[in-house]
């Protein structure tokens, strides 16, 4: 039996600007526009980074309020996910956002390298937000930009640090961290029927990337994410 | 044919000290003291970090100058692999012994969590160190913490950042990093033989997994670090 396939869409991140493309959603009022017409193409998920008006990276609570409540107004039943990610703020401020309770978040349960510098999620942050995140009832999306977070998440897993059913995105192609890589790819799905078996997983590849992993995960039966 | 095994021993280390265990040696005298009976034993590479008075990690070039000149003198022969790791110092500290162009230092390559806080190897700071490496000819020995490491130490290899036949240790068991774990241990090795097949590589366990990693290696070809 197929499970169905859940498209995540990740309508700005957290890098490109109006520079690199003047389609980019930096504004609440244009990203809600970009994730209708994602929903009404079938996405299920939005993953969601929140912008400051000159488009530099914001993990302000006030943005994401708006954004949660614009696609709960105009995409029905759509899972809003909010981005905890490093590009948006340092420490605490990364999990602002979690008392407003979105459906999901995304929660990285270790560090590794970006393009120019450390992506830093040291061992009491991680703890920190994955605690908010069951007080608030939050769902994490694990990004793993590396094997051992698979083994990490697992870990918290078992031990009741993430509760219920695990749901872990492979992140690849980010110069410095996990390059895409078909047989990485298979290890990691090895990797998760080996040791959570039950657990979801999506594939997200970064730039031009993107199409190649998302084609590795229809045929393989995982989410994606565009 | 069989290849020699190299057996690599760490008699310090930056973590354990005095009080965990008196056998530790603290001093340059009793580092020297403990790695000629390792050479006696059959050891040939003496991976060594040094120690302030008190115990405390240091990256002091001096006292590696006189523990590198102690070995060569009593145990002829002996590969001396200095430590650049993040325990003993911060920034270019790191590298400050390179000049004195030991055989091989330890280098590595990405960042990845420890027990209670992110090992930082940003990206600059890896070129810098693998570029003193190349003008002092030192062979670097890549500690992989995590597999990404060993695909960026291939890169770093196939674009000229580390010349020569690659020298990975595959080092698990540290918390919050890669566990020790017999399906990693072998699909690590297989991404070796995919990717640097002329690659040599060991592996260590901390603590407690030593000798479980010891006899993996020992049974697998590898080189094999105490
Ligand atoms: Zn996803
Ligand atoms: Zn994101
Ligand atoms: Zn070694
Ligand atoms: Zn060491």
């Amino acid at each position: 039996m197929s499970k169905p396939c859940i498209i995540c869409v990740a309508i700005t991140g957290s890098v490109a600007t109006k520079e690199n493309n003047p389609a980019v959603p930096i504004t609440v009022a244009e990203q809600l526009e970009s994730i209708h017409e994602s929903f009404e193409a079938g996405a299920a998920i939005a993953h969601c980074h929140v912008r400051n008006d000159d488009g530099t990276p914001s993990s302000d609570p006030e943005k994401f309020a708006r954004l949660g409540e614009g696609i709960r107004k105009h995409c029905p039943g759509m899972i809003v996910q909010f981005s905890t990610g490093g590009r948006s703020g340092a420490g605490a401020a990364r999990g602002g956002m979690l008392p407003l309770s979105p459906d999901m978040a995304s929660l990285s349960v270790g560090s590794n390298n970006f393009p120019t510098r450390v992506y830093e999620n040291p061992p009491d942050l991680v703890d920190w937000l994955a605690g908010e995140m069951r007080t608030y009832h939050v769902k994490p999306e694990i990004e793993a930009f590396d094997l051992s977070h698979i083994h990490q998440a697992v870990a918290m897993n078992r031990d009741g640090r993430i509760p219920g059913r695990l749901y872990v995105q492979f992140v690849m192609g980010v110069k410095n961290a996990m390059p895409v890589d078909r047989d990485v790819f298979d290890y990691y799905r090895k990797t998760i029927a080996r040791l959570a078996p039950e657990a979801d997983w999506c594939a997200a590849g970064i730039g031009r990337h993107q199409l190649t992993v998302n084609e590795w995960c229809i045929a393989e039966g995982g989410h994606t994410r565009t």
